[in-house]
């Protein structure tokens, strides 16, 4: 049973300041919960209502051996996110420790704005088996719900994700001896960068790079030539574009 | 002056039905305006509030040779498309006739459902100056302001951009000698493909892939091999890295 004062707390998720001091996020959504539960990672609670368990009989939560609390129809108006809400949700714990041991490659989004596209570049890295991701602190909240739904829960997969300052991010790059390649629009055309050593790769701003600071410990930078007539590419593409090639190389 | 039925008119291109009744659309914002104006495509009109003109006057639009019509902000509030609107605004026509003497690559985009992943794509697609794309009416509307908004404007650099049936996308590619590549979750990795002649890629639904007839008419699939964790790429992400890779080739 689910009282009151636990609904006040999950809907109080929804606003970053409350993710942050009780580093917990609100998960909702079939397809994301469905990923978390997949993924092994442990789940505070989920969380249906009636109508969810009604729709979906077969939903492999109730296959498996998770606990489920019921809230109601209005419960469900009071937490959700989204304007046509799938009625489940999962709470899951935020943060952990960070991995300065560097192994495989590092991605590094430097004052990502939109939810989507840093969603979206969480789900590529994930795709190429990327887990160590630092994002800046100035970048969109990593658990905003809408980065959450786009990067179709592969927060849960990335086993070294973490929100931090641009000054932490530097001094663990700078204990490695991995060669740090920023994406510019005048950098080396991706097609002819070779790289021999373990990458960690800056991608910035949508609007305005990559902060100065950040630019400053990049001993290379890279860009995709323009063949036609648009200013930019969007940067979960391009970034995506770039961790491409560089897995292939 | 813009009549009370101009903006009855404006506001109608909000609905799909009307865009194409009319072969017409109300593009809206600074950023995509501008394009349009750098693009040297024909404009019918650009519409701009009092507002705009006293934050803007610097805008490219008042120094070039483009006549302006100037409304109220109670009239922006009836023809916007955007929460927060930039207030300014252009009509152009749409269609055109379709050009199917092809000669550079082929984009083809099936049964896209989502605007923000159908405009990405155009916007790569314009990126790497390929101009012949063929959505199947399927797919979302290529005029739907979000589309628009996530393309960047890149509608207005395709010289050869249009929305038709899936039976008159395979007549084209019948008549051509081209090769048809369908992007798939299980076709020849991508780095292990190689294409010696002209090509037309599929991509399809982000939840349901390429139609079964669309399908049919491909000699050869692509696949982009995943090493991670994540069920899928997103689509618009999945056929950039595709097009890098082609237009690479």
């Amino acid at each position: 049973m689910i009282t009151k004062n636990q609904i006040k707390f999950l809907k109080s998720l929804s606003q970053k300041k409350h993710r942050i001091e009780n580093n917990k996020c609100l998960i909702e959504g079939k397809r994301i919960v469905d990923e978390l539960i997949q993924s092994g990672r442990n789940i505070e609670q989920i969380i249906v209502s009636d109508t969810f368990i009604k729709k979906n009989p077969d939903f492999i939560l109730f296959n498996s051996e998770h606990q489920y609390e019921i809230i109601s129809d209005d419960d469900v108006k009071k937490i959700k996110n989204t304007e046509n809400s799938q009625e489940i949700f999962a709470l899951v714990a935020t943060g952990g420790s960070i991995d300065s041991n560097l192994e495989g490659p590092v991605l590094i989004l430097n004052n990502i704005s939109d939810p989507g596209n840093l969603g979206s570049l969480l789900r590529t890295a994930s795709w190429y088996n990327i887990n160590n991701i630092f994002v800046s602190d100035n970048s969109v909240d990593i658990y905003n719900p809408k980065v959450v739904r786009s990067s179709m829960g592969a927060h849960f997969y990335l086993s070294n994700l973490h929100q931090i300052k641009n000054n932490e991010i530097i001094s663990i790059l700078n204990k490695s001896n991995f060669v740090v390649i920023a994406a510019t629009l005048d950098g080396v055309p991706h097609r002819d960068i070779s790289i021999n050593k373990k990458w960690a790769l800056i991608l910035g701003n949508e609007a305005h790079g990559i902060d100065r600071e950040m630019l400053h410990i990049a001993s290379e930078s890279v860009s995709i030539p323009r063949l036609g007539n648009m200013e930019s590419l969007n940067v979960a593409i391009a970034g995506s574009i770039l961790i491409d090639r560089f897995i292939g190389s």
